[in-house]
């Protein structure tokens, strides 16, 4: 199948999606013919995928490929593991013209892309995501970032990948958990801009929780498409791509009020999103009846719908150190009727009190 | 007088160079409107110009002005010294519209550019060089970087400020071998790209280092304008721009070989030039008698035309890990005549090593 196209003024790149592209030595060989590749992954993923990768980027003509291990989980995106992972490039002699492939999941891949954002002041690198949530999500649009004691995704950058290469049939061995806090994101993209693709979401979740791959193909592909619509017209997130939020000022609170680690991204997101269309309702650009259905798709992907029990005081100062937070005031992304959404940043608090309230424990 | 313009593809930013310019509130205005400023400083710098610094930017209208130390020296370009920055920043609540302003020399300006570059994905900084070298180099181009135990800049980014802020009153408290070291950038620019000014800098040594003000505005100025030329060309150092690495390869190999701190950088890179010279004529695209114009200049200045003693096979080892190996191999800015340069990858190794002997001691 043609490969995805994201555009972007400086260039564009490819998303090949489909089964079985993981050790597709000719689409890698367009990349890094006659480089050095550093394949950075971790001990979950690595087992499983990490020799047919050399493989194919040893059929497809580079100068040498090096492995570089880091933990599993979110605490691997800090400055600790960035510096082993620096540490080994140079330690390899990895030149500017080295590529790096990061092979994993959402953590690998904006631990992997920020170290070729900021070594020797920027190198080349492939995403190969392994997760639904990095698939849809993550691997596109460019973001890399750690995460700093005082939030998530603190310190970063934004650096586009040379080609990113989702192959579903990864998605095998993804832990139902995971796999449903990806579907979270895909619910996303239905919400923020294309209601017909809410609706197939609506008659296909059983399909997507049954690891069907037809289904998971397109739910891949769809939202990649919308996700690369957005990042095309907005790099750097000045306007529009900041649509891509939304659930997310929620969801970060969550994430932090419960303690990072104990909610899955993708489980945070989706509470945050039936907190985002109850503040949509109560601020009047959505119906009950569609809030009532957002819910129903987290509640169909058995997805949490409600918050940690923290008071919502505590909700609200998490989301004050939110990083859209902008000009000292919260900006929400509410959903202009299913398949909308537009950025607010005059909410009453009172609205947001309640829309917390509504779906907290 | 009009500000200088370095012009990039992305936006072309200014360069403010005068007396007096540092607490001129009306630059600021441009760039800091209603929002807040972290100022970045060291312990140095701070007392002499913090205080000016922050109510010219009073006066120019900002939300509130936070002031960052960092400790003086290269050793502040280090991870913890950027986790600390990071730090107060989220402490301060900046946002992503909040603008960094790096009052000091290379060391600042790197620091603080760096932490502009990755500080949530990328915030607006200001130069406010205070040392020679900062104001004819390290503040014009973008170049941001932190060092690592393998290797100085190593970890790093390309982020261009809003605005270079070029005082040239401050280099009255520049210690006299900083100002030494400055003028080893000057006369690199001279050698590289500008017969005419090398011969007004043989002319005029004696007034830049008795701190002339008309001399060292020009100095700066012309500098400045060079380098902008370069950089404008070639933001990413893809080729052109590594021109402005004369002296630099062998230059850090002395400073590491010597032990970080030792060897000012400039002091280094003096050295350098003389090495990079001898190659020239070796490789036979440069004069002996213009060698020899190379070492007096930087004689005259009163900077080191002698490496330090060490064995020629460690500096060979010192040079293979410079960033600039690509594929494998040093690539060697050479003189072609005075005034003229261009990036050579195919040198013999004995012609380097006769080089180096001829300037080492």
């Amino acid at each position: 199948m043609q490969p995805l196209s994201v555009s972007l003024r400086d260039r564009s790149y490819p998303i090949h999606i489909g089964p079985g592209l993981l050790d597709d030595a000719k689409i890698y060989a367009h990349y890094v013919d006659s480089r050095s590749v550093a394949v950075v992954s971790n001990n979950v993923v690595a087992p499983l995928y990490l020799e047919r990768v050399q493989r194919a980027l040893g059929r497809a003509g580079t100068r040498e490929v090096v492995s570089i291990m880091i933990e599993d989980g979110e605490r691997a995106k800090a400055w600790t593991t960035l510096d082993r992972v620096i540490d080994a490039l140079l330690a390899a002699r990895c030149g500017r013209d080295a590529v790096i492939v990061a092979l994993g999941g959402g953590v690998v891949g904006d631990l992997a892309g920020f170290a070729a954002a900021v070594y020797q002041r920027g190198v080349d690198f492939i995403q190969v995501p392994t997760t639904l949530l990095a698939q849809v999500d993550s691997s596109v649009g460019g973001k890399t970032a750690i995460n700093h004691a005082r939030g998530k995704n603190m310190v970063g950058a934004f650096h586009q990948p040379l080609a990113v290469i989702a192959d579903v049939a990864t998605l095998d061995s993804l832990p139902e958990r995971e796999l449903r806090a990806g579907i979270a994101e895909v619910i996303k993209h239905g919400c923020i801009l294309d209601l017909q693709f809410f609706g197939w979401l609506e008659a296909n979740m059983a399909k997507l929780l049954a690891r069907d791959r037809a289904a998971l193909g397109h739910a891949v592909r769809r939202s990649c498409e919308l996700k690369a619509q957005v990042v095309g017209a907005d790099e750097r997130e000045s306007g529009l791509r900041a649509i891509l939020n939304f659930g997310h000022t929620f969801g970060h609170a969550i994430e932090a009020g419960a303690g990072y680690g104990e909610w899955l991204h993708g489980e945070a997101v989706a509470t945050g999103m039936v907190m985002a269309a109850e503040l949509s309702v109560r601020t009047g650009t959505l119906r009950r009846e569609d809030a009532d259905r957002v819910r129903a798709l987290v509640t169909a992907a058995g997805l949490p719908v409600r918050g940690p029990a923290l008071p919502t005081e505590r909700y609200l100062e998490l989301m004050q150190v939110d990083k859209k937070a902008s000009g000292g005031r919260v900006r929400y992304v509410l959903l202009e009727g299913l398949g909308r959404a537009a950025l607010r940043g005059d909410i009453d608090p009172t609205l947001v009190r309640e829309s917390i309230a509504a779906a907290a424990q």
